[in-house]
């Protein structure tokens, strides 16, 4: 099957436009099909400030009401999606914004409320590929952005690394997709404040000793266990890693062998 | 050649969820292959507000500064083109919206100064239809936010008008083209306070003249420009009207007879 890379990017990354451009010229390199799924950082909780709005984190979540609705979708959707889009058809790839709503992507349902009403966030039901493989076969470059929608006229606030996880193992039916998770750190690191302690490779099982050490933690934890999960369904490689280091695939790879 | 529709709308249409939502019941209804194309009425203009950012219009046209061009990105293409596309959706249209930086469908150059500087809006160069014939051949409904971009990395705020009778010129190519100008009123009116005054055809030296006497004046003048433009130009048919009156065909048809 013919290669795909889907580069998930949030935090610091999408927030500096020095970093964004760093990692839009590294991005536009990779040769073949791509698709870049982008978070937001914290535009949107900038923006909230400064319109007055709280904004609620439960376990590194963000609790989304309407207004807050309102904002991740004009700065997730809106600025940071296009400004991409803008940056890299500047650099030669013909890209395509996307939320999943266009082209019915990703149908998500409202998540249920248990001891948390985070709101309007989404749990990811279907991915829908058909007319996203169409542009991918025209060499097209999808952007995705992390809002998705019920189908019935409701958006919602998405994690980006559960959709770059889902999309990927969608996709896995039709190419070798390796997927890379790209943030501010080389990899994922056996000591917090040391940048070259990066663990070259992780099985499941140490990435659970390690969490019951406390030495992977916070935001680390879903992210490793939505690599992990496109692993076991058919994800040829996940990558933790930094922009700097999608062209010499290096940082941490996930692997399945105990 | 097959038919292809294009409604363009604006103003307090949009701004509003309940005429929106009737817009969209309309819209949903057309038969065959049609695009949707957006402005965002006066949803920047309050963004900016709230945000402390001055709004300075010249003729009805929006100073757009660094700030304001962030602001108009965020709601044009994110608020707006996004909740019209989850609508549609909801609705049984497979939408996807697009600025003209996605799919590269509409490149611009930031207007040069002259005695005005309107800083970052694009005057349009080059409509590319090629990836959007692929998505209406798919059934997909393409729907345009007024943002376009210089193929630099700049993204430039451009009017909605223009972009729907550029990209009806250039689809006229290939489809039998009817282009919709919808908005509040049923029509051009012959007596501002008296709705029921619509001009059911207007040819171009009736509108020069109307504009001497101060009849047609203010927004509608630039409409009716664009929309005489894309008769010249190939479309098949433009219409003035209202959401109301789409299925009907009603409102004011433009002539190039005299």
């Amino acid at each position: 099957m013919e290669r795909l890379t889907i580069v998930k990017v949030g935090g610091k990354v999408v927030e500096e436009k020095e970093s964004l451009d760093l990692l839009l010229d590294q991005f536009a390199q990779i040769r073949g099909k791509r698709i870049l799924v982008h978070g937001g950082g914290s535009l949107a909780t900038s923006l909230a400030e400064k319109l007055g709005i709280e904004t609620q984190l439960v376990d590194g979540r963000r609790i989304t009401d309407a207004a807050t609705l309102e904002i991740v979708t004009m700065v997730y959707a809106g600025l940071v999606n296009k400004t991409i889009v803008a940056g890299l058809q500047a650099r030669g790839c013909n890209s395509i914004g996307l939320t999943g709503a266009d082209l019915n992507v990703i149908r998500a349902v409202k998540r249920p409320v248990t001891t948390v009403d985070y709101g309007f966030v989404g749990d990811i039901m279907e991915v829908n590929t058909s007319e996203l493989r169409l542009l991918l076969n025209e060499e097209v470059v999808p952007v995705m952005a992390p809002i998705t929608h019920d189908t019935k006229g409701q958006l919602l606030n998405t994690n980006a690394d559960t959709i770059a996880a889902d999309l990927a193992i969608e996709l896995s039916n039709y190419y070798t997709v390796n997927l890379f998770y790209c943030f501010e750190k080389k990899g994922v690191l056996l000591h917090p404040d040391d940048e070259n302690s990066v663990i070259p490779e992780l099985s499941y099982d140490r990435f659970k000793e390690l969490q019951t050490e406390g030495i992977i933690k916070e935001g680390m934890i879903p992210k490793l266990d939505n690599g992990f999960s496109a692993m076991k369904n058919g994800v040829s490689q996940v990558l933790i890693t930094n922009p700097n280091l999608i062209s010499m695939a290096r940082g941490t790879r996930l692997s399945l062998k105990d």
